[in-house]
């Protein structure tokens, strides 16, 4: 606020107001002045809030109104003082709302504030998106013998999902991606009728939500676990694109190079026309949370963020193989959260899953 | 737009372009000009959009840019014209690049233009919220029995969902509410490891999505069949006060009439105090619609329309009762399209449900 030159700041997106107070109703907002802290919400939230917020440690004053935060800034602002206001996420009607109530020189926009802050995540939000792998990987190991039965895309990914919330997930962290045959060209196909035929790549794009936090991993497989060469080859060239993206990621890395690394260990396989996305993203209350990882990015990499790591190549009628693991950046390296085995033989992906 | 006295509209909500065009792309906004009409997306829906559209047989000129809608409607404004932006949709960093590039003046807010027209469904759109709601009737029974195995309100609801996507299901209309016990005084309680006990009253909310449309059902059971004189008594006044309700639905009553005449009913059993939301909401794209049921509604209903009624009354300690039907207004009445039978004892209704 300082830097900034405000005098107070309203939080109203509902994931920065959760992840500053730990509270997770539907209605509420943040305000900030230059001496208090204020959640504001309805009477339905009351209880649930003090509740959240003390468990969360936050002290905070709670105000109960059902017009929502806009009298309490005003009230709470004296003549001479500018809010920070959120230009991201407030709607132009709200704008029009507070440019009447306190003049359109006295509310700033502001872009990415609490955002940049939730990059780097504490222990606590750590341990939920290790709970929430954990769940993934031994959901995908348990259902892999599904193949099997020659299930439709959509019918696998509803058996993985069901698997996560059984194994505890509250929730899928977005809506799974089985992408089987020439569908798996398509990086973002939807689970259809089609049947998963023995001889199909694969593509298996999930993860399980834990207390707000979803995880994200990906793997390949063919469905009767004896690729053709050429499945062999295009699944070789993106798990040693993955490897060395993974192997690349160390704090102060520029994030730009571990999409410059994975692009080129798969231009060595003819393959650089064929990798037609970002390599990575953070990952946290949002499946897509920054820093990006494309050729785009700017700034460095550093201790605490934790991002995914997915290249992939994607041939038109003949399939595609994508390869992703979720990482903890680290001084001398990174860990990563996700740890189901790596390979296209699903029958030999499940056996080596660590207890 | 001439109402209005705009040149030209902007749609950038989502829901409200699938709506006009059937496009589903998570990146889409429709520009609509005083003689054109222009779907404005990316190059990942290309192919989709094209598709998309013509299913929907909406004739458009489909722009594929990587900015975004705004140039296209630089692009298409002479100097002299205006556009209605949806201001309740639209964020404030937005607005100003809009402003930015075509001036204050030549920006105009407005709200809910396309919600009043998503109100009245068509044949389609019917056709998809009754196939939903078939799926949720059916699902609810075929889970029923598990109240025999004591689960866990989690374990209920999860059965309950992963049954509505095994039949056919896209997915759920929303968190399904399963609220065992003294939780069932809580109308929005999220299902958490309570083991629903035999004697607890049961409220479960919950709804089927199909194609986008998402059904909306309540009903109330004691979980072992036998209720107590109490928690019969409290049913019959919700279940009188419901039907009471559904019986006043027609074209041209005002809709608040249908909230007071469930709030009359509950008073008489005294029970106005325990009726603590309002009576019912349309539904469509999204779970609540315009119009709202309740003592501050302002309108009348007219046939085409789409509703819930679903009066409930909680006893803090006790538990509550909530019953809910989703109805189609007529000329002359309405016409349910939610089938699942009513009454306290699951086993009654699992026998009656019609095939």
């Amino acid at each position: 606020m300082v830097e900034r030159d405000l005098d107070a700041f309203l939080v109203t997106n509902a994931l920065n107001v959760r992840w500053l107070t730990g509270f997770t109703g539907s209605n509420g907002a943040l305000f900030v002045g230059p001496d208090e802290v204020r959640l504001v919400t309805d009477g339905r939230y009351d209880e649930q809030a003090h509740r959240q917020l003390a468990a969360a440690g936050v002290t905070a004053e709670i105000d109960i109104t059902p017009t929502g935060p806009i009298e309490v800034v005003v009230d709470r602002l004296r003549a001479t003082t500018t809010v920070g206001l959120e230009a991201d996420h407030l709607v132009w009607s709200a704008v029009e709302r507070y440019e009447e109530a306190l003049g359109a020189d006295r509310i700033v926009p502001t872009t990415g504030v609490i955002e940049t802050l939730r990059q780097h995540k504490d222990a606590g939000e750590r341990a939920r998106l290790e709970r929430a792998s954990a769940i993934a990987d031994r959901s995908l190991v348990e259902v892999l013998v599904l193949f099997d039965d020659r299930p439709t895309e959509r019918e696998f990914a509803m058996a993985l999902d069901h698997q996560m919330r059984l194994n505890g997930a509250d929730d899928v962290s977005f809506e799974t991606i089985v992408a089987s045959g020439p569908n798996a060209a398509l990086p973002h196909h939807r689970p259809d009728h089609r049947v998963i035929e023995p001889e199909d790549l694969v593509v298996v794009d999930f993860g399980a939500k834990v207390d707000g936090y979803g995880s994200d991993m990906t793997r390949t497989f063919v469905a009767g676990g004896r690729p053709s060469t050429q499945q062999q080859d295009l699944y070789d060239a993106v798990a040693a694109a993955q490897a060395a993206g993974v192997a690349a990621v160390r704090h102060g890395v520029d994030q730009r190079e571990i999409d410059t690394i994975c692009r080129s260990v798969l231009a060595e396989h003819d393959l650089a026309e064929a990798f037609i996305h970002g390599t990575g993203h953070g990952l946290g209350l949002e499946i897509h949370e920054q820093p990006i990882l494309s050729a785009r990015s700017v700034g460095i990499l550093t201790a605490g963020l934790i991002v995914t790591v997915e290249p992939g190549a994607y041939l038109p009628g003949f399939g595609g193989v994508r390869v992703e693991d979720t990482v903890v950046v680290t001084d001398t390296g990174c860990v990563p959260i996700t740890h189901c085995p790596k390979g296209l033989d699903p029958v030999a992906v499940a056996r080596q899953l660590p207890s």
